[in-house]
């Protein structure tokens, strides 16, 4: 059995999410009947490593299928590149170790949030970054990322993704929540050895009501400690948030 | 009568161009039906600086309108955004002179085109620059650019707009053509006097067919020298091109 590592850019706008739904296009549908395509008619399982909402990008998503087949790399990325829609492309194609799965053997995540603060909304970021109105204080969004930072019981930033499921484990650790200016937008980048159903989505709304005077920092403190996702703001919107990269462990390749 | 100046940017992927068309969604058509919402019922014609394909990008596309009202400037750019789709935004309103017309006042435009070169395109690029699978040769496209500035007979690279209709004067200056390059993209940069109809996008084809070695530099000489649209290249897709300028005499502004 060869197991193999896709490596995927994704513009989610058109998108249900990762996940295929019975009415709804999913990028999952797209990408297992693109294989099932190439392979004659075998069904591999493709699996991904997370699933993205509705309107999430992904700048490298990564996702993995077992075959006994011996399959041309180079080959099965132009077949995905020519069957997909233009809004999904291969990047690349790579074998892993048998045991690698895309989901189970990730270590990390990183994930980028893009604020747009202009005016007048630039039209050609109206898909890509959250347009906010309000006015932010800068100094206190810095004060206030700097509380998600470290390992935390992330239970009140997360939803359940199905009724009534709750992650087993809900502690997580973020690494850097960094906030990074350019022209018009900021891009908030977070990463962490893994993120809860939505953490990162309700960690911005949350963010932005401090620097916008909603929220205190203590009520960020206790927002934490209520341990209820009822407490903390509202999700930011899906389509100014990117998957830009999952890490697996050094040896997750097989070549 | 006052003389009101629009400056607008247009993300063109879902318009079927700027103009009124009975059959299909125009950025026009949304923009005059805001105004008269604006204007309580009074129909002012608004005219544009040009009449953009399906599909081609605006980032300071200029209208104007004349009405006897005197017209809140702040207020009117907040009724067009709130009006308007998200991907047509009004950026300034201005007092021009009585006198000014967006089309006949205007000496100058700028236009961008964008050329992706990656071997798999950047989704995110998918509707803003034509993905080009060919190798381009850079010093030759350099060469064949050159042979359009300066002041020339366009005929051989001006289609007509409606059937027959063939501009009075097809001569036209071109100022500047600079080709600057980023990470994985060309962008072609045209300023000039006036452009006629797909006369961007036909230039564009010609030059990628000279760097492709589809076509020599003797072949653009003589493809000039015909005065027939039929000897140009097919024309690059619309989606790659965005008005950036327009330009107009100095005093055309009242206030």
């Amino acid at each position: 059995m060869q197991c193999y590592k896709l490596t995927l850019a994704t513009d989610g706008t058109h998108y249900n999410g990762w996940q295929i739904q019975s009415n709804a296009p999913s990028v999952q549908q797209h990408l297992q009947e693109a294989l099932t395509t190439f392979l004659g008619g075998e069904y591999a399982p493709l699996i991904g490593s997370g699933r993205t909402d509705a309107g999430v990008h992904a700048l490298n998503q990564i996702a993995h299928f077992k075959t006994e087949r011996s399959v041309d790399l180079n080959r099965l990325k132009l077949a995905f590149n020519g069957l997909l829609p233009r809004d999904i492309r291969v990047n690349k194609v790579e074998i892993a170790s048998p045991q690698f799965h895309s989901r189970y053997s990730a270590i990390g995540k990183e994930y980028h949030y893009y604020l747009n603060l202009e005016r007048v909304m630039d039209p050609f970021r109206r898909l890509y970054s959250w347009h906010l109105l309000r006015k932010l204080d800068i100094p206190l969004l810095h004060e206030a990322a700097s509380l998600f930072i470290g390992t935390h019981d992330f239970t009140s930033f997360a939803n359940e993704q199905h009724r009534g499921s709750v992650a087993r484990n809900p502690v997580r650790t973020i690494y850097r929540l960094d906030i990074v200016p350019s022209e018009n937008e900021l891009c908030l980048k977070f990463e962490g050895n893994g993120f809860l159903y939505k953490m990162v989505r309700n960690i911005v709304g949350t963010l932005v009501d401090v620097a916008s005077m909603k929220l205190s920092l203590a009520d960020v403190v206790s927002i934490f400690e209520a341990k209820d996702r009822k407490r903390a703001s509202k999700a930011a919107p899906a389509h100014g948030l990117f998957l830009v990269r999952v890490d697996y462990p050094v040896d997750h390749l097989l070549i």
